[in-house]
Formats: structure tokens, sequence, C-alpha cells
């Protein structure tokens, strides 16, 4: 290990991390709120950010523009395939200020530090990933890889602002958005992001290698039972709705550990709801995700075969309603290969961890072969304004996003 | 056995249950409502049901009055003590027609039957129990007690009319009711009521011994642990304020079974709410009860104990505050042996089961020994329109207060 405590390679990246950092708190104050972040999809934020983005790209030597709908794109073309890197600018209400911009601003800086690099590239800021405006995820990733769907034109904000009229103002036709999709041959994408959990924090590792973003199915569940006074029922004859739903809890934590997928149980409410009465009925939410699609059917199939068994033991009814599905991404094996070489070339575990919450990568797959890079955040948090990254764990973000690169040029 | 398999003793008492159905129905017209059973305490259906069953009561042979409190009494002084039976005419609104008015009617039904008892007698039927009109129980059994608490006379009802004034409208005056209280030898307190509860449905009997009237203690509990994203933290990473609220209710499910209480979690919520994320904190409601106030202090400090060892394994925290505390009132050991001797009598056998809801016999047994009658009623239903009894029910119900008062009257 070279200067504190860390290689060379990252060593050399500590001046380029601070850079990074400092343009993240400038686009910080790029903000719909004095009091917090908060940059949404064609707003005069998401302009101000491109411009911004946009000069920042200019300065690393590639051109810049704003694409069909609304991305900030910095090209060098060689003649060679065309390596994307990127990651998304808007951000939530009371936002962070790396979730997202941080895989724009360190492709910017490779674009600086890789002027000689045998491959295309493109810088890619997009412009809308959360979704807050619209109430939809990815748009703007979705539009760059052609899979906009054109419902999405007349989806109005809290405003009654329509996307097209939006668009409109920002200076888009969405009669356009088809020609956001690169006609050029792509050699792949690769987004660095924050972790946005815990994982390399509590393994002590700066830098992961993305293995793919899980697929996550919703259900709302409900167990029926038979309310009564909470004074004159014994326990043995009565058939107690919360009571049954804290075994359905219980089943399926127990049962995610073994099928390793992870299970999640965020609202859940009694009815009648009342101190002194047994609940005759409760409600909750069950989010499943994992990167394997059928360890998540499997989780549904087992976990409602030992509900039902419990809840028939209970004298208790039990029924599921799905109310969200959405597919598992993987991560290509060449590009995971090339970020986990270049972690184990900086002498650490290169450690492989699925994305729970989904990414841009997640669209862009629909155009090309997808990698990602996760960078350690402080205690797991995102979506906040504690989120927190270190100089240093930028500068093994950079040294991997770099290393990668290079490795990929290789090939 | 006699007729329709009912001892002889039962068979002549079913044109009674009748008779005291039919007036049960005749009480179920005087309500607020046309479309459902609501009498509150000092409303014109509480005078108007005060003068029906003081009529009832004259024609029993008793003479007949309403009391400091508002409650109705038929008295016949013999010179003995006084056996006291009675039981409430209130409702709470969207009533059932036999909670409460059963053991009021059975009383003056006694009355009639027994005109050469070598006791004194009190039928009483208590004005308020239910507490719906000014937020506190008991009211009427409390003042006959001579435990009436002067703060009263200020609560206001949801109209802003105060115990103080509906008593001035109703023809009482507050600073009189201290005279509720007889002064007499008083030879014990009988109460008849339906059971409220699946007990005897479930052992297949008409009528039980009541133990005594179960204590409660209420808390308010709360888990701490850490809000994540419901995809980026790992099962082995979390802290899931569910997931241990979950374990929390297993616990005392488990727990009261072992100690022989009733524990209920009727309120449960988990914050903030969302499908998709872990929740860091969650709350619920805690009901416990038994007629052994040690039994429910042993559950709350095992139960705490047990909970603490398995939210600190879990990284969360806990928390408890106790929002109500009422203590257990045992019923007169002789008062059940003349209870159990006359079921007995009846060749079926003399079962015991606590309250687990709150009576007048709570506030009666301030002023004198009391003793409580359960009938069984349908499905353990009650303060719901679809409450019932059956008329052979009712006749074991006046077969077995009749044993009861002839045992005590013997002693």
């Amino acid at each position: 290990m070279a200067t504190n405590d860390v290689p060379a390679a990252v060593a050399a990246q500590l001046d380029a991390a601070r850079r990074v950092m400092q343009q993240a708190d400038t686009l910080a104050a790029l903000s719909a709120s004095p009091d917090h972040i908060e940059r949404c999809y064609l707003t005069e934020q998401h302009a101000q950010a491109n411009q911004q983005v946009g000069q920042w790209m200019q300065d690393a030597g590639l051109t810049s523009h704003t694409d069909a709908v609304g991305n900030i794109v910095g090209v060098r073309d060689t003649g060679a395939p065309t390596l994307i890197i990127g990651s998304h600018l808007d951000t939530i209400p009371n936002a962070g200020r790396y979730d997202g911009i941080l895989g724009v601003l360190c492709g910017v800086e490779m674009a600086a530090q890789l002027p000689d690099l045998p491959l295309s590239l493109e810088i890619i800021g997009f412009g809308e990933e959360e979704g807050v405006r619209f109430g939809t995820t990815l748009i703007c990733s979705r539009g760059r890889a052609g899979i906009w769907d054109p419902a999405w034109a007349d989806i109005e904000d809290a405003d009654g602002v329509t996307v097209a009229s939006a668009m409109q103002h920002f200076g888009l036709t969405v009669a356009d958005v088809g020609s956001a999709r690169p006609n050029k041959k792509i050699a792949g994408f690769l987004e660095l992001h924050i972790e946005q959990g815990p994982v390399l924090e509590d393994l002590g590792l700066p830098v992961g290698v993305v293995t793919g973003i899980a697929g996550a199915k919703r259900f709302s569940a409900s167990v029926t039972g038979q309310a009564g006074h909470a004074g004159t029922v014994p326990m043995n004859l009565r058939r107690d709705a919360v009571v049954g739903s804290a075994e359905c809890i219980r089943l399926a934590t127990e049962l995610a550990v073994e099928l390793n997928v992870v299970a999640t149980v965020g609202r859940i409410e009694a009815s009648p709801g009342a101190v002194n009465v047994i609940a005759g009925q409760a409600t909750f939410s069950l989010d499943v995700r994992s990167i394997d699609d059928q360890a998540v059917d499997r989780f549904v199939d087992e976990w409602q075969r030992r509900v039902q068994q419990a809840m028939q033991a209970q004298g208790l009814t039990f029924e599921l309603s799905m109310t969200h599905n959405a597919q598992a991404v993987q991560c290509a094996p060449h590009l995971q290969q090339a970020v986990a070489a270049a972690i184990s070339e900086l002498g650490i575990e290169a450690y492989h961890l699925p994305s729970g919450a989904g990414h841009d990568a997640m669209a862009m797959a629909h155009l090309t072969d997808v990698g990602m890079i996760f960078m350690r955040c402080k205690d797991g948090l995102s979506h906040h304004p504690d989120e927190s990254v270190t100089v240093t764990d930028v500068a093994w973000g950079l040294a991997t996003l770099k290393g990668s690169i290079e490795n990929l040029a290789r090939n």
C-alpha cells in the first residue's frame, strides 16, 4: 500500500476525487429549494445541471449535447465501438448529493484521464431516473435505450403539466424521442453508483462488482380471523389476525434467509385496530427481491405453502395479491470480469454483490451489455441529505472505473 | 331430563323466559335511533326505560323508584338483609338487546316468582354501565355503591352537556348523589349477564359460575430499529422493527398460554409504512387480563424480559408504557357456591370461568359481596345487533338465578 494506506493507483486519484466531490457540491446548489436538494426532470434546475455538466464534458475534451429525451451526452468518436459510461443527474426531494451524480462526474473525469482510449466514449448524465415528477422511473435511460413508451407523453405532473408539454418547454419535441437511441456500434454500458446499502461498509471494502439488478415482486396480503373481545375470548378459542400476521412475517424472514432473497414487510395494519378488540383482519405488504427471478418465485410458492398451513392451523384464512412484478437484469459476465480484475489489480478482494435497488443500467440492458461498480457509502444511506462518501472511497471508485475501462479496451 | 331434554326446573321457566325476551324486545324499541338500539345515560330513552321497568317491578309486587343517580330500583323490604339483583339498562350505539338488560329483567321475574323469600329484595336497573355518553364506565353502579367521584359532575358529553346539567334535566340533583348508597344491611349482589365470550358455547353449557372479573393492564409498545431500502439491505444486516414486533407478538401469545392470562395486540403500525422500505419503527398496543392480578404482573415482567432479550439479539430497542391499569375483582366464595350448587342441582356441570369484560358487579363489590352467573350467547357475540340468546338458555338462566337465591336464603 502507498500513501495513506491506499495503493498508488488510488492515491493517484485523490485529487480527482476531491474535484469530483466539489463538482457534486456545485450540482447540489442547482436545486428547486434553497433548503434541500431537489432536481426533477425537465425543470429549470435540470437545464442548469445539463449546462454545467456539458461544460465539464467539454473541459474533458468531449463534445456535448442534450439528446432527444433530455439527457446530457458527451461524445468522443474514434471510429471504434462506443463504451457508454453514465448515471443520472435528477434527484428525489430532500436528496443526497452523490446518488447517480457521482457516476456521471466520474465518467467525465475518465474522459479527461483517458484521452487516447482505443474506444469511442459516451458519457451520459441521464435526466430522469427517480421518477419523482411524473411517477415513472427510468424515463431517460429507457428513452436512450430505445424503449420509450409513447403513452408517457400524456402523463401529468402534480400541476397537470404533461411530459410532452414539459419537453416542449425544455426545447424538446416528443415526436423526436426515437432519435435518442444511438445508431452506432456499442461496446457496453458501465455505471458507477453508491451502493445505497450497508454490505461493502460491513465488509470493510470501498468498492464491489455488481452481479445484476434484482427483480422484485410486491404483494398485498390479508389474514382474516374473527374479531372478539380482548377480555372474554380465551387464548385457545381465538382466531387472531394479528397473531397470524406475525407468524407470516416470521415465516417470510426465515425463508428469505434460506433461499437467499430479501423479503420485507414494510406496512401492516390491524382491523378494527382497537386496543381492547382482537383483530378480525390484518393486512400487510410484502416485497421480495433477488437477482435470481426463480428464487423469487420459489420464495413466493414455498412461503404461501407454509403460510397456508400455519393459517389453517390457527383457523385463519389468507389471501395474497400481486401488485408489482419486475424481472431481474444480469450484469454481463465480461463486464463483471473487467471490473473484478480492476479491483483485484488494486490489491483488494473483488467482492460480488447484487443491486437490490433499480438503476439506469436496467434500462440500458435493452440496448447493450451492462456492468456496474458499487462504491461504499456511509451507513448504507441514500435518498437522504446525510448521504455521504469519503474522498478516499471516491478515489477507489475512480481507480476501479479507470482499470475497468482499460481492461475493456484491451479485450 | 324432562321436556325438550331440559330438567323440570328449567322447563318450568320456559314461559317466563319467553316473557323476559318479549320485555327485552319492548326495551329495544326505546332507542335514540329507529335503525338500531341506542340508549344512553340520562336521555329521554333512559327515562322511558326506567318508567317501563318500574311498571314491571310494580307488577312483580315491588315498590319502584328512580334513585339519586338515575337507577331504577324495585324494593321489597321484609326487615331481613337485602339481596340486590341487577344489571344495566343502557346500551352502546348499535347494540344488542340482552347485554345488561337480561340481568335486570330476570331479577324482576325472580321478585314475582319468590314472593315469600326470607330476604329483603332490591332489583336494580343501572342507568349507565357502558360509559358511552360521558366516556366513563359504571357511573351508576359506582354511585349506588357510594363511590361516586364528584369530578364526574363536570364531565361533558359530545354536545357539551355536563353530567350535572343532564341530571338536572332528568329530575336529579348532583348534590344528592350520596343518598344513592343504600343505608341498610345488604346480603350480597347477584348479577346475571350474557357471557360476551365463546367459552360456554364451546363447552356446550347454558350457564356458568363467574369466579371474578379480570383486572386489565394496557400498554403502548414501540420497537425501534433502522429504516432501510427493501432491496439493498441483506437480511443479516437488517434491524427491522416489523420483524421485531412480530416476535414480540409471538412471545406474548406463547406466554399468555403459559401463565393463563389473555393478551391481545389489537393495534399495530409500521413507520414509515411504505411497501419498499424496511420499517425503522413499529408501535403496537398490548392488553393483558386475568382475574389474578399477580398473573398479569408476572406476565408483564416475564414478557418484557423475553422481549428485551429477543430485541437486543436483533439490534432493536424496545419501549413500553402503561396506559391503563384496573385491579381484578373476585366473586365471593359463598356466592360462587350458591350459584354452583344451583347449577349442579339442575344436573349439569357447574363450570367456573372468569369474566374478561367489566360489569356493574365490579363497582358493587365496593358495597357488598358480589356473585355473577354467565349465560351462553351465540358466537360469544355482544355489542352488536346480532347478539343472540335462546329461550331455553334464558330458562336455564332463570332456573339458575332462582336456585342461587334460594340457596342464599337458606344459609
